[in-house]
């Protein structure tokens, strides 16, 4: 694998080839052009090509590509080909919605506890999954081997959760909490904002007045 | 304005310098370079300056920006200086969830109405938020003015939903069902994938070969 730096819209457009791809995949489709990826994604054929060339010759020149192999190759390089187990800290309404995601499993990441300090929620399951008390973080993370922490808890405590995380062992953590954490240099971290999706409509909006 | 395209990453970034910017103008913090608005939000200083270029001239060389009126100007742009009423379809976890999240208000978004088709549901409150019957779509839409629509369902009933929040008169959607949904032309559509996320970080993961 090359070494240089991939945009992260690169990454973003190869998990939306995959989806893609998988889609074809299940109707039978063995051969597919950029051509048709970007028609399929919404994209240009160029893009398509330029996003898939950082990591090396696909494809046979008149043919296209080969579904199926170019979606392995695509999973290969998101890391989806190794099952991720997923811990979750809190068990409120976005714990609740995030623990029965179906867009999560659908993609290998599989998510094995939840946890919460309300007492009336740990002992119950969500969709199968138990929740524990927060005590039992790092046990847990340990003896399930999970490797990503999601954090869906007020703001005030999401400083505290993702020391907790680290402390137990995950490697990535996903922040749903708007605030700023900090994690060490080797642990992977992300800050989910979800109005930035609503201000990427509204500049468009914005841009094209059409809002009255 | 300028006319030309503008790259959605430059737009999630304008997004983030905003948040950052009014941080600052909280602390009382009356001028920044593009450095130090790098710095903050871990970009580059000739990244800010072709972000923010795209839209004029900002800045005093040597002094830099003006917080507050470099954060209003990126506001205005974004379509943030009116605010913006939305109203949620489904009212299971994720759209509860949404319906609370703190970060949609803070930057000007309202959530005026939740919408679901259980009896059980309806007439409750989220937060102060009402529940409607989804038969109620057309009238609460139209009586408030929402302009935006967020579709919070299972993906079997997601295109009954967009089309309805179109003939209601909703002028975006943002979609969290993980099915593919298609609008009129003249309707701004956002698809959100949760795993997206996920993937980015096991891509980093996968790269370090930092899972073990």
């Amino acid at each position: 694998m090359k070494t240089l730096k991939i945009p992260e819209a690169t990454i973003i457009r190869l998990s939306v080839y995959s989806r893609y791809l998988t889609q074809l995949d299940k109707k039978g489709i063995v051969n597919i052009s950029s051509g048709e990826i970007a028609e399929g994604v919404g994209g240009s054929p160029a893009q398509v090509r330029k996003d898939l060339a950082y990591f090396g010759e696909f494809g046979t020149r008149g043919v296209g590509y080969n579904v199926r192999d170019l979606n392995q190759h695509i999973i290969r390089i998101l890391g989806l080909n190794k099952g991720w187990k997923v811990v979750i800290v809190g068990a409120g309404n976005l714990g609740s919605a995030l623990t029965q995601y179906k867009g999560f499993r659908e993609r290998g990441f599989e998510v094995v506890a939840v946890f919460d300090n309300d007492v009336n929620k740990i002992g119950l399951t969500l969709n199968g999954v138990p929740i524990f008390p927060i005590t039992k973080l790092r046990e847990v993370v340990k003896e399930q081997e999970a490797r990503i922490g999601i954090i869906a808890v007020p703001s005030k405590y999401a400083q505290d959760v993702a020391d907790h995380l680290v402390e137990s062992g995950v490697k990535a953590i996903l922040n749903f909490a708007p605030s700023v954490i900090s994690v060490p240099e080797n642990v992977e971290l992300r800050n989910v904002d979800l109005a930035v999706n609503l201000e990427i409509l509204t500049f468009n909006l914005a841009l094209k007045k059409n809002y009255d």
